[in-house]
This record gives C-alpha cells, sequence and structure tokens, in this order.
C-alpha cells in the first residue's frame, strides 16, 4: 500500500475535480469488479460534495453501479496514461482479462468494501443518488462522495501540488483519438 | 473583430470541453448582459453536442439564462485569467459596471444575438433544455450546443494545438483562492 495516501476532508473534496481531469470509475458488484475512463465528469456541489458522471449503457461499469449504488471516481496520473487509454477503450464483456491487461491493480483503502485503482493522484468514494430520468435521457449519473483520500506527495492542505511533486503525478485530460494533456503550471490571480 | 475565429463542426465541439476548463458563461435578456465563470461546465453528449453547468441561484446571470433560454460557454485563456477571477467574484447587483471593470469586451460571432466574450480560445452557444428538477434540486443546467467556434491559432482540424501556440492562449483550470493551473504538455497513448 502507497504510504502517502491520506484521507481529504469531505469539504475539501470538490477541489480534487474542480480543475476538469479525466478519470477512473471503478464499481463492484457480485463478485465483478470493472473500471472504466471518463473524461464526463464533474463537481456539482460542495457540501455535502456531490459530482456527475456520464455512464454510457453499453458501459458494463455502469451495470455495476446501479446495482450496488456506490462507485469510485479517481484521478489517474501521466504515469497512468496508458492503463486509462487502455480501460477506456476495451471492454470486459469483449476482454474479460481487461484490468490485469491494462495494468490495474486494485485496493481497499480504509477497509472500504470498494475497489481503489492504486497509483492514482485522488479517490472519491460515491453513493449514487437515484435519479432515474437523468440516467435513462442523459446517462447522466449523481453520485454523494462519502470519502476522499489523495496521495500526500502531489494534493495535502487542501491543495494541489503539481508544480512541486514528480510530473508523472499530474493529471491528465483526454481529448481524442489517443491525445491527453498533462495539467501544467501554476498560476494565482491576487484580487484586484 | 479576431481575424482567426472560425467555426467548429458540432461533432468536434465536444472537444473544446473535454479536458475540464474552466469556463466563461455569458448570457443576455431585456438589454442586460453578464459574464461569470464557472469551473463546473462539462460535456454530456457528442451528437447533438450537449453540455451541463452549475448555475448558482445567487447568480445573476441565471435568471438570463432561465428568461432567455439561451447562453454561451466559453474557454477563457491565461491571458484572461484576472479577468475570469473578477467576473466570478464580483456580482452585476453590488457592482453594476462589474463587465467594464473586468475588462470583458462583448463581441457577436455569426450575427448571433448572445454576447460572446473576446479574446476567449473557444465559444460554445447554446440552447437550454429545461429540466426544472435538476435546475431547482442541483443548480444543474443542460443546454444543446448550437453553434461552436474557436481561435484556429490554438483549436484547428478537430484538435488542440496549446503545445505549438502562444503559451498565453492555453485554457486555465480554477482550484479555489484564486490558483489556477495551466493546460500543460501533450501526450499521445498509441495503443498496444
Amino acid at each position: 500500500m502507497n504510504p502517502h495516501i491520506a484521507p481529504v476532508p469531505l469539504e475539501k473534496a470538490y477541489r480534487l475535480l474542480n480543475h476538469g481531469p479525466t478519470v477512473l470509475v471503478s464499481a463492484h458488484h457480485d463478485g465483478v469488479d470493472n473500471v472504466m475512463a471518463a473524461s464526463w465528469a464533474c463537481a456539482l456541489d460542495f457540501a455535502p460534495p456531490k459530482l456527475t458522471v456520464v455512464l454510457d449503457k453499453i458501459a458494463h461499469t455502469r451495470g455495476l453501479v446501479e446495482r450496488s449504488g456506490v462507485f469510485v471516481i479517481q484521478v489517474p496520473t501521466v504515469a497512468q496514461m496508458a492503463l486509462t487509454h487502455t480501460v477506456g477503450t476495451r471492454s470486459l464483456a469483449g476482454d474479460p482479462a481487461k484490468l490485469a491487461d491494462a495494468g490495474v491493480e486494485l485496493i481497499h483503502l480504509n477497509g472500504s468494501p470498494l475497489p481503489f485503482v492504486a497509483g492514482c493522484a485522488a479517490w472519491l468514494a460515491c453513493k449514487r443518488l437515484p435519479e432515474p430520468h437523468n440516467e435513462q435521457t442523459y446517462d447522466l449519473f449523481i453520485g454523494e462522495v462519502v470519502g476522499a483520500w489523495a496521495d500526500t506527495r502531489v494534493f495535502r492542505d487542501g491543495h494541489w501540488h503539481f508544480e512541486t511533486a514528480d510530473p508523472a503525478l499530474r493529471s491528465i485530460h483526454y481529448i481524442a483519438g489517443g491525445r491527453f494533456y498533462a495539467i501544467g503550471d501554476v498560476h494565482d490571480v491576487v484580487p484586484t
């Protein structure tokens, strides 16, 4: 287990997603774990923290979320770009060894039964808030964040520290066609 | 008018938001223009392209969106960081000269009556898809993208080109407390 993982206070959890990283969605039901990539995940509220994520009807992970009612949103890093692309383009239906092939290692933070992807920069454990109209019409799911953790080498004291951390720990931001951007330089605006 | 502005095909419009930039939301109703900043905006669908954006009940711009049914989501740049922070922290109610004070210049693309913020990297003209439950319960608005444009110095041929453009044209990604990250280095994953 990575000794740098520490809890993030729930009132700061929105900051883990506020800069718009591509995320991994993981879930478990009835003996099956799966992990998918999602670019369309977004913070929705501060307290209690909530988020939205778009889960297509063909995604196997969506069924696990619907049946278990819980899922994890995590922030993968530059070091996990190939892993992210692989879990984002292969289906468990077509490749039963998808997670092993992608190099995914699952861990259990804080004794939670949920599957967390090792090596990420941050993790948000979520409870699905059922909204059948959104889910059916827009593939839009709403989750309440019930636990949050981060790798303290890159997020601590309520802030990201990408500018002083190993560049391999930067968040990644997908566009299309295998192209990602890493997060870049920090800038502080002093109010006038 | 910036001679570099060109339309983006609607099927590529999601790519303008896919990497999670902080956006500006602008709207107009009955002689009043306003612009606010939003970190919580996200693509929702490819075709027709849709997006979500969280608009707090205290935001004056929300009322303009509700009454006019249309709005613009635009991607500000490193050069517009102070502008973005100012329109994100001041209210038109408390500062009637907010837009002028922030240095906002409004333009009209393609003859649209909507107010577009000059100097951005990309613009998405949206039609509100009314969802009263989402709007009241979660402050969550859904828009269908009906027109898209970008500055071809930084987005052309369906892709961002941050890596070869002026760094002042990079998108910005807000965290909290006046702290932004610019988008960073490009990485291409070759499928295995």
